[in-house]
């Protein structure tokens, strides 16, 4: 018998974008957390839990394949997502990779890194995550959705931010070719770029478009946004949508 | 005293798009609709009116001045618009101009026209909505906003269609320098590219997308759209988003 | 039987690029200036001359039709252009038109003279000159070439240039349009986005780049490009390239 | 004492684009060739000497950080390289890789092949290649220049090409940020978007749009760009343009 009841899953869980995904699909899904540290999670899972909702957390190293493959098959073998079909995937991995370093100092490894975390942790990601929502396409009653976090350098390649624009381009480019594939099987596969500063803890002390109001780009903002697209009926499907504050210069 | 009420606007109402737009913002603000024909508002206005909300409709050319100023003073003079802000301004003329006409058999009437219903029209009904949607900065709830339609012309210059090409350039170049401008006042301006044919009654019998279910873009999509983008906060503007069928090529 | 020389015609002629290019091509070709003022040509006609060249000005204003058709019936009695087939069209016409202006200051007049020398202008040359190239095709030893000038607002709408940017986006759909419809005919449409303060007597006191030397664009940098896409052959044409100098930010 | 003479280096010789290139470049600079396999390049080492011209082969791997660093070390120490500057670098190094594979199917080995082929062998070649470009810039005639091949992968992403569009969207941005940085110093780096099926013997075979003559794009065109944008003066760079036959459809 099809499954009846779904599930979300969020690589890329943190301090900010991530925790307020998790909290926004928990609302009405069992969430699964990826994050490669316990700290990254646990709390979030705590108040998810707290508030009535359904969440595990799962040690996941998004740029090993063993270790993405592994997060998955124990969703498999854990209620209730075991039983429940993938609505909805949120790859939210980044990090800030050589910003701001010349280019000639810029190591192997920092770039290296830009792509791991980048187009080739999507890739394991969509490797187990689109088969999921594809399953879910006949019973689901929105479209499984696949979104993916991207940001200024996703469509500008700033001086001395070689890596990250490498990394972010790619991750752009694979999110376009998902997306051209998998809309017509019915899974929405969508890429926001996230042109600003994100209001974390770790942003607090960071002077933004001179300390303006909501100067920083609110992670439930972007919440509500992944929501949004997550709900777009089928005849409507938006592939690419921009996110900064009023203040923003772009 | 600051209005505590506050209306919509919205230019190009007909059977498609703007009906649907229409209908959605009638759910919480009084409407005003602009079109060519009262035929085109007429039934929409009733519509809304029967549905417990309040509409009016207003014969306005865009392509001419002196009618869209003079929409926007009888909104100054009809109740409850009168003692109303300005929350939302939506800006939706278009009409397929030149569609698959050689260049050379492209006539400047047509040229003319489309230049006329995108950006001038936007021009005319930007200079007047603009510095009412400023004045509502202050006490509307949510940032006051300016959503412009688009379409695949808008950054694709097809072959024979050329004169519709430069007016959605025209069009989209416009909006964004509207949004730089007016993003750090507090009005929030989005450009939305609507990539589709839209499911309306003179496209029925269109066979687009080899006849798939929800193949054409439903104009309730683009409403939700609509009243997505007016309900960010202003932590977070989309600029420019995409909407398609899930079966649309691109 | 079939013209063996051929011309070039060049519209929007001054102390800058338009000289630059007009030197360039009457290297090769006989040349027709287009200016609104005989004086910003009668001295590149008189330079072209010194120099072994052969050169006409018509005084023509971009923004009238009649004028534009005018100044092509002229062509078409005056030798040696009435016995040649047409290489290459320039249309170079551009302004500064409401630059740095906020949008409610800009006036319809500002706003309609940026349509009007930019897409409309465009419009108009083109019509005029594209039946000349296509009938230059089957003789012409290299591609019968367009070049269209654009600028740094050709694909940004920067805040308080709505006029500028709104006229240059038209112009960059309009040429992709007419490059996907002449290049199967054999001939070669391009656009170049000028993203630079042009070196020309009037920003020579512009502080421009630090004062850095080379820090202005070179208008004969622009004309070779120009020369360079006229000389692209079939196999290989471009749309479209930008160009700045070395140390503009972008 | 400075270098007076100058050479060129290019990466990704065979039998279509770097062939070309390596003859166009030869023209006026002493070439040296790097490809994987000697077989690649031994034919146009003798063409090159057999018109009175300096080539050198060296056997290097791209994706492979040793390999690409002994190849410069090797010319550090042959004549006339060793006594010479940098003036060109040519990053031609693709692949087709994972072409119309459903995403699903295109294995790690291909994804990670095409970012090895792409961004990661053009960091490579620019880490050994931009500080002898930088060290020629107050010797060289004209701005030692960085040209990188790209495809219509590098700012589409089709529908089973993700490994590719991965790859190409990530040299893209790397190439930008490379340009942002590194052209004030004097230093030109350009992007070349190749939207075409390129005329080479592998493609003989192909029927590339309808059979037309001149249908594919000539690898000696694309030598005929690079050579030019070698040459553009500081006062006008381009950072990137495209490239495709007049009967492609783009």
């Amino acid at each position: 018998m099809a499954p009846k009841t779904f599930y979300a899953v969020i690589a890329g869980v943190g301090a900010g974008t991530g925790r307020s995904v998790a909290l926004k699909f928990a609302k009405k899904y069992p969430v699964a957390l990826l994050a490669r540290k316990p700290e990254s999670y646990q709390s979030i899972v705590a108040e998810i839990e707290k508030a009535g909702g359904t969440a595990i957390g799962i040690s996941t190293d998004v740029t090993d394949q063993k270790s993405v493959e592994a997060a998955f098959v124990q969703l498999k073998k854990e209620e209730p997502f075991a039983k429940s079909g993938l609505a909805a995937a949120v790859y939210n991995a980044s990090g800030a990779l050589g910003h701001r370093t010349p280019f000639l100092e810029t190591t192997i490894e920092t770039f290296d890194l830009a792509l791991a975390v980048n187009p080739r942790g999507l890739y394991f990601f969509a490797q187990s995550a689109l088969p999921l929502l594809l399953a879910s396409v006949p019973d689901s009653p929105i479209p499984p959705t696949l979104v993916v976090t991207g940001a200024t350098a996703s469509n500008r390649g700033s001086a001395r931010f070689s890596a990250f624009a490498a990394g972010k381009f790619a991750v752009r480019g694979l999110t376009q070719s998902l997306s051209r594939e998998f809309h017509p099987q019915g899974v929405h596969v969508a890429h926001v770029i996230i042109d600003a500063v994100i209001d974390i803890p770790r942003t607090k002390a960071y002077a933004v478009n001179n300390g303006a109001p909501d100067g920083k780009l609110s992670p439930d903002a972007i919440a509500d946004e992944y929501w949004h697209l997550h709900n777009q009926h089928r005849s409507g499907f938006t592939q690419e949508l921009d996110l900064r504050p009023y203040v923003e210069k772009f």
